[in-house]
C-alpha cells in the first residue's frame, strides 16, 4: 500500500500500450500532476502539444485481461489560478439553422481560487461581469490501454475510458475500467476546475491539476464499459454516438452491475430502474458522446 | 380569474382542433380530472380506449397564433390507490444483442398512498419485495392544438407539447406552449404517481389524477418549443429523435429564452451555459424523445 | 373497373380523415391533377397555401383496417413547363462547421420540356449554364389516413405514407399502404419532374402534374410500413429519424415481405439479403427521413 | 514505376504507424495477397488471429502530412474457392422488437468460382438451394496510418480509411486517402468475393485475395475524408455513426471536391447535386457506418 510520488516528463496524445512511466502494486497510491488540455503545466507553460495530453501510463502489477482496474480519485485540485473555456456552444449542439448565426470561437479566461473554492470569469467586456461559480474539480480524460494494439486518441472515448468529460468524475469517486493488457496501463489528464453538463462549449474550465489516486485490481470482473461508484450512487457509463447509443451502453452496463451485485433478474431490475433511474449527459462535444446511467444506493438498500 | 370545475365525459387520443369542452378566460383556473394511460378513471373503470386519452380541449379566450399559453399546474394528485407500470426496459434502450435475452413484457401493480406520499410495489413474487419510493405526481402528456390542421397522436410529442413524459412536470411548475390556433385548445392527461428518468419501461406509475391548472396568455411570445419554469430553474424542451436532435432543440430554445429575458448575446449566453447548463432526459421511449435543457436561476441572478 | 376523371377544388395540408372527394370501387382508376409544393396549379397560379397540398382523399369501397391499399401509378406527367428547386444543401446534411459558410437560400427556376423529356436550369448567372438532366417525374407525397384520429402534416411521413420524397415513385410502380380507416382515404400531391437522392436541397424540380392511378384492396395484408413493387424490385420503406431507424423499418418490412411471399425463414432471408440487398436514401430533408430497402426479383426468381 | 512483388508474413489488427514491410516510390505498383477476415490465407489455413488482419504497411516515398495518397486497385481476385458469410441480419439493422425473434448466428459456406465469375451458396439444408450471384470482388478494409500516434482497430473506420466495407471498392477504382504520417503507411485486407449494400449480416463472402495496386502521391491535397473515383463517378466517403453523420461527411467531402476541381461555388454545386446526387450505404454493421455520396461524371461534363 505504498504511496508513490511521480513527476511526469512525457505525455501521450493517445491512450495505448506505451512504455509505463512507473510500476505500482495493487493497492498503491500515486501523487502526481496533470497538464491542461492545451499541454500547459502549473506555471501555465506549454510542455506538450495540446489535445488532452496524458500523464502515465502506470503499470499495475497483477492486472490482466478480464480484470477491472478500480481507480479511486483521492484528490483532484487545480495547481494554478488561470483556467480557460470555449466561448461558443458547439455547432452540433444547436439547431442547424441557428448555426448560421454563430459568432467566431475564442477563449475565455477564468480565475480559479482554490482557497475560496470559486471560479470567476475574467472577461470585463462581457455582459456577464465577474460571473462566479463554485469550483468542482474533475478529470475529463483517463483510461487504460485498449485491446488489439489500439492507441485511441485522447479526443475521444470508448470502453477503455478516455475523454468522457463527465462532471461527476470528482475526487472521492471510484471508477472501474476493463483491463485489456497486462498491467492495465492507466493514463490520466484533462482537468477541469468546473464543467456544465454536456461540455457544450467544448471545454470545462481547463486547468492543470494535482492528483492523487489509488488503484485496486478486481479479478475476473469482466465489465464491458466503465463503471463509477460514489457514496450515494452506482453508475454505468456509455461512450458512443449518437446519444441514444451511449445511453444503451450505459443502461445495459448498469443493469449488468445490478444483476451481478444484487442477484436481480432482468424483470426485477427493470421494475426498479423504471421508477428510479437517473441519467446524466456527460459530454455531447467529443467524437464519442458520454451518457451516465445511475441509481441511488438508497433504493438498492431496500433489496440488499 | 374564475375557477371552473369541469367533469370530463369525452377524451381524445390525438391532440388537435377538436370541439372545446369549456371556454375559459385568460387567468382562469380549472379543477378537473384525468384518466390513466389505459383509459381508466378514479374507480379504475375503463371509460375510453387506452393510449393516453386526454381531458379537454379547453378554449382560452384571447389566445392566438404567435402567443404562448402559460399553464401553471396548481395541483396534480392521484385520485385512486392502484397504479401500474411496465416490467421490462424497452428494447431500444438496451444494447441490441442484450435484447435477445429479454423476458416478455407484463404489467406491475403498485399501491399509491397519497396520505403517506408513497408508491409501493405489489408483486409479492418479485425479488424486490414491497419496494417503495416517494410519490412525485406528474402529468406525462399535455399540449395545445398543433398548426396546419394536424391532430397528433398522444403517443408522441412535438412543438405543441404532447407526450413528453417529463418527471419534472409536477405541481407548481409553469409550462409555456406555442399557440397555433385561436383559443390554444389545451389538452391534458397521462398522470404518473412517480417516474424515473427516460420512462425506460414505457410507463411511470400510471394513474388517474385530480388536477387544477391556471392559464395565462403571453401575447406575441413566439416561442418555438415548450418552455418550463419552476422556482429554481428555467428550461427549454426539445421533442424529437434521436436524442441528439431533441437536445439541439432544447438547448437552442433555452438559449433563445436567455437572449430574450436577459438580453444576452450568443457568446455571453454560451460562456455562462457552458459551465452551468444541466440536462434531463425526460423520455427515451415515445416516438419522439424528450430532452430538457435547464439553468438554475441562482446563476441568472448574477446578471439580472 | 371504372376510370374516373376528377378535377380537384379542395386540397389538404395534412393527411387525415377528411371528407372524401370521390368514392371509387376496388379496381377503379382515377385521372386527376396535383398542384405543386407551393400550391400552384397547371397555370402556375396559386390555388392553395404551400406545403405539399394534397388532392383527395379518395374513398375506396371495401378497404378496411388490416388491409393494404395497392396504388399503381399509371401516369405521372408534368402539366406545365416551369419548375423550381431549392439552391442550397440543407444545413442538417452538411458538416455543422460548414454550415457557418452557407449562402442564403433562394429558388432556382427550371424549364421542363415534356416532349424532349428534359429539365433545364434557367439561371443564366449560374456557373452551371443551361444545365440539363433527363425528366423522371415522380410523386413526393401521398398516403392514406392514419389511425387514432390523427391528421399528419404533409411535410412529414410515417407508416401511412406521406412526404417520402422517393425518386423511385415514378409511373409504373405499385405502392402498398396500410389501411387504418374505412375507405383508406387516399391523398396525393407534391410532384417532382426529377429529384436526386435524399432531396438534399429540400426540393426536387417542383411542378404540378397530371396523374392517373389505379387502386386495389389487398384483404388482410397487415403490412406495417409502405411497400413498393416494380417490374424488377420489391421494396420495404421506412420513414423516421435518424436514418438508422428508417433503415431498420425498411429492412424489417422487406424481410417480412420475403417471409410472407416466399416462405423464407429469417436465416435464409438473411443469407440472401446479406449479399443482394440494395438501399436507396429517398430523403434526408423532411421531419422523417425515408430509406428504401430493396432486392431484385432476379435473385428471388431463384427461390420461387 | 516499378512493380514490386510482396509476400506478407506479418499482419496487423490495427491501422497505425507500424514498421513498414516495404518502401516503394511514387508511381510504383505492388503485387501482393491479403488474408481473409478470420486470418485465413489462400490455403484456408489460419495464419493470424481474426478481425480483418492487414497486409502492410507500405511506405510510399515522398508522401507527407497534407498530401493525399491515391491508390488504384489494379486487380482484386479471390485466390481460393471457399468463402463464408454471416447468416443473420445484425440486431442493430432490424426493428428492436423483431430482435427478440432472431435465430442464433452461424457461418454460411460459399463456393467462389473465379473462372465462371460466380459465388454459390453451399448450404444444402437451406430453403435457398444453390443460390448463386455474380462475383464482384472488393476490399473491405484498407487505409493509411492515422494522426497523433493513433492505431485504429481494423473493425472500424475513420478519416484514414479503414473498415469501410464498400461494395464499390472493386478493381479499377482509385481511392484518395489523407496522409497523416511520412510515407503514408498503406495497409490493406478484408477481401469479399461479393457483398450487398450495408454489409447487413456483418460480412460479405469473406475470402483471401490476390491484389495489385498502384500508388500516387497528390501533393498538398488536404482532403479530409477518403475520396473514390471511377470511370463514371466521383465520390466522397464518410465514416461515422449514426448514418446521418456519415452522410454529412460524405456530402461535404463531395461538395469540397466539386468546389476544388470545377471551381463551383456552394450554391451552384448545391443546385447541381440537388437533382443528381446519389448515395450508397456501404456498411451499417461496423462501429463506424460508411456512406458514399457520388455524382456521375456525365453531369460534371456539362460544366467542365
Amino acid at each position: 500500500m505504498a504511496t508513490h510520488s511521480f513527476e511526469p516528463t512525457v505525455y501521450h496524445a493517445a491512450i495505448g500500450s506505451h512504455d509505463p512511466v512507473l510500476t505500482i502494486a495493487d493497492g498503491d497510491s500515486v501523487v502526481t500532476t496533470t497538464i491542461d488540455a492545451r499541454g500547459n503545466d502549473a506555471t501555465d507553460t506549454q510542455v506538450h502539444p495540446g489535445g488532452n495530453p496524458q500523464t502515465g501510463p502506470f503499470y499495475v502489477k497483477g492486472a490482466e485481461l478480464g480484470d477491472a482496474l478500480a481507480v479511486r480519485f483521492d484528490r483532484i485540485m487545480p495547481n494554478r489560478r488561470r483556467g480557460f473555456t470555449g466561448t461558443v456552444i458547439a455547432e452540433r449542439i444547436l439547431e442547424p439553422e441557428f448555426v448560421r448565426t454563430l459568432p467566431p470561437r475564442s477563449l475565455g479566461q477564468w480565475d480559479v481560487d482554490v482557497d475560496r473554492g470559486t471560479v470567476t470569469l475574467l472577461e470585463p467586456e462581457s455582459r456577464l461581469g465577474r460571473f462566479t461559480v463554485p469550483m468542482e474539480p474533475m478529470l475529463g480524460c483517463f483510461g487504460v490501454a485498449p485491446p488489439r494494439g489500439q492507441a485511441i486518441s485522447t479526443a475521444t472515448s470508448s470502453t477503455h475510458g478516455g475523454n468522457m468529460d463527465y462532471r461527476g468524475h470528482v475526487q472521492g469517486v471510484t471508477v472501474y475500467l476493463p483491463v485489456a493488457v497486462p498491467g492495465a496501463l492507466f493514463h490520466l489528464g484533462d482537468g477541469h476546475a468546473v464543467q456544465g453538463d454536456g461540455e457544450i462549449v467544448g471545454t470545462g474550465v481547463e486547468i492543470s491539476m494535482d492528483v492523487q489516486f489509488t488503484v485496486n485490481v478486481v479479478k475476473g470482473s469482466n465489465i464491458v464499459w466503465p463503471r463509477t461508484e460514489t457514496d450515494d450512487y452506482v453508475m454505468g457509463i456509455g461512450n458512443a454516438r449518437p446519444l441514444d447509443e451511449a445511453l444503451q451502453y450505459a443502461t445495459t452496463e448498469l443493469l449488468r452491475w445490478l444483476q451481478e451485485r444484487y442477484a436481480l433478474d432482468t424483470e426485477s431490475a427493470s421494475i426498479m430502474l423504471g421508477q428510479t433511474i437517473e441519467y446524466d449527459i456527460a459530454n455531447v462535444f467529443d467524437p464519442a458522446y458520454t451518457v451516465v446511467a445511475k441509481v441511488a444506493k438508497r433504493w438498492l438498500d431496500q433489496i440488499s
